[in-house]
């Protein structure tokens, strides 16, 4: 039995209680690397409280190797009990999806354990979560590469009044360039997209389009740690929240579409320069 | 100290670790009873498992007299540590954004503790959460009233090539209009909407409209007690899944937009007549 049990957001607290008993009875625990190393500070430190917690040790199969430890992991999963831990929800990433995919096929039992995600947990700033419509990617823009295709999809949500919640970019375990042409890997440290990055790139792109589609008077929220004890939230215009510093990663960005009156009671809590940075 | 603590989807093991070590700690805990009622069997027994594994007697805050408990809460929880109690995540119903805001009004500090929702845990179909557009809401249609806001919607997220999540309505006590003519509250059976009524009523606004946003060979994704160890998880058109008997509740409905390989992989798994009533 393969069981993939979601981790929830903040730390190792944040897993369920059938989470842990799921784990504690597995002979095999893996852990996916690619997004835990940022949010659960998994340094040799983190990775020590978890094996604590759950009472065996962890493997970590990082993304590059993913192929590989795929074949480790499902092939462990046809004879005996092993866990596949995932920060957040286990579906809140397309990447899973392929793993479960895998499983099914080999005739190996798939057991979900759900957890809070990004995708639910950005309900705390007080936007109603089924007024948001599509979300967008901003990946990292480099010299040569400037792809844009959140911006049609944040104009049609705002046509529509609703909200659009911006997944930030996050690289881990990027083969440096310069490594590569020279044939011998060697790794870019960890980068996640700011906040302000994130706005810097978005008024970008909507002064090149000049659609309106927003501009840096349009009402944001922010949120960085989203979950964990020291989570932020700051409601404010786009260039407001461009100059705020929000710590540590993961960060994220909601733009506002139309809102209602509870929903503005609820933003108003976090705006800035009010509670600056509250947490709840 | 007001702790709002999402409960998960499943039963009293759902809740997180940190979820459980704050409800031990708070003098009084409430539960909302609107959802909890049928999704966590909240009979007397339901309520007393959850007691047990707290260690602490729980006050039923149902939504009749939600208005006169929040201040109850409310009160509590600017002088002690109050938990409420959340099926899902805190945030997935609007209801709770209300207490929040009174408490925040009234000086009183809130801490939530997130967990799944159905907003996410739907994700385990193998649809990409990121290309979900707005979310709709099915209500029960009567002889007089039979709104058909949820069309355009569907609609308009059919036309981007997004899924749409249907939320299926819930009736918990609701004083019956008899009972209301005669001055004397006397309450409904709990009512929930099931798969089949909701596709019934999609199709009946369908032909009444007839542009076309669906019809019965949709591909659709039925779900029923989600998260739940008896989940069932079923794909196919309108027409098929209105045939399935997907039990008890609660129910959910997934209009299926454009498809990517990797979806498409993974809904095969759930196809009726393939694994049917597949658990995962």
């Amino acid at each position: 039995m393969l069981y993939i049990i979601g981790l929830g957001l903040g730390d190792e607290k944040d897993i369920t209680l059938r989470g842990l008993e799921a784990v504690q009875k597995c002979q095999k625990v893996f852990i996916e690397a690619y997004t835990s190393l940022l949010s659960f500070g998994l340094s040799s430190d983190g990775l020590s409280t978890l094996e604590k917690l759950y009472g065996k040790s962890i493997t970590v199969a990082d993304r590059e190797t993913v192929e590989e430890k795929a074949d480790d992991i499902l092939s462990a999963a046809a004879s005996s009990d092993v866990a596949f831990l995932v920060v957040g929800d286990p579906f809140g990433a397309t990447t899973h999806t392929d793993l479960v995919v895998r499983a099914k096929k080999l005739g190996v039992e798939v057991k979900v354990v759900h957890n809070a995600s990004v995708m639910n947990a950005i309900g705390v700033c007080g936007l109603q979560l089924y007024r948001y419509g599509e979300t967008v990617s901003i990946p990292f823009f480099t010299d040569s590469w400037r792809p844009d295709s959140f911006y049609e999809k944040i104009q049609r949500n705002r046509k529509l009044g609703l909200h659009t919640l911006c997944l930030l970019d996050i690289r881990v375990k990027e083969p440096s360039l310069e490594s590569l042409c020279r044939g011998k890997k060697q790794y870019e440290p960890p980068k996640f997209m700011t906040i302000s990055i994130a706005i810097e790139q978005l008024l970008e792109i909507e002064q090149m389009r000049g659609e309106n589609a927003y501009n840096d008077k349009t009402l944001c929220v922010g949120f960085a740690r989203l979950g964990s004890e020291d989570q932020m939230v700051v409601a404010g215009t786009m260039k407001q929240l461009s100059d705020v510093d929000f710590g540590p990663p993961l960060h994220c960005l909601v733009i506002v579409g139309n809102t209602h009156p509870i929903e503005e009671e609820m933003l108003d809590f976090y705006e800035l320069g009010k509670i600056q940075g509250q947490t709840s």
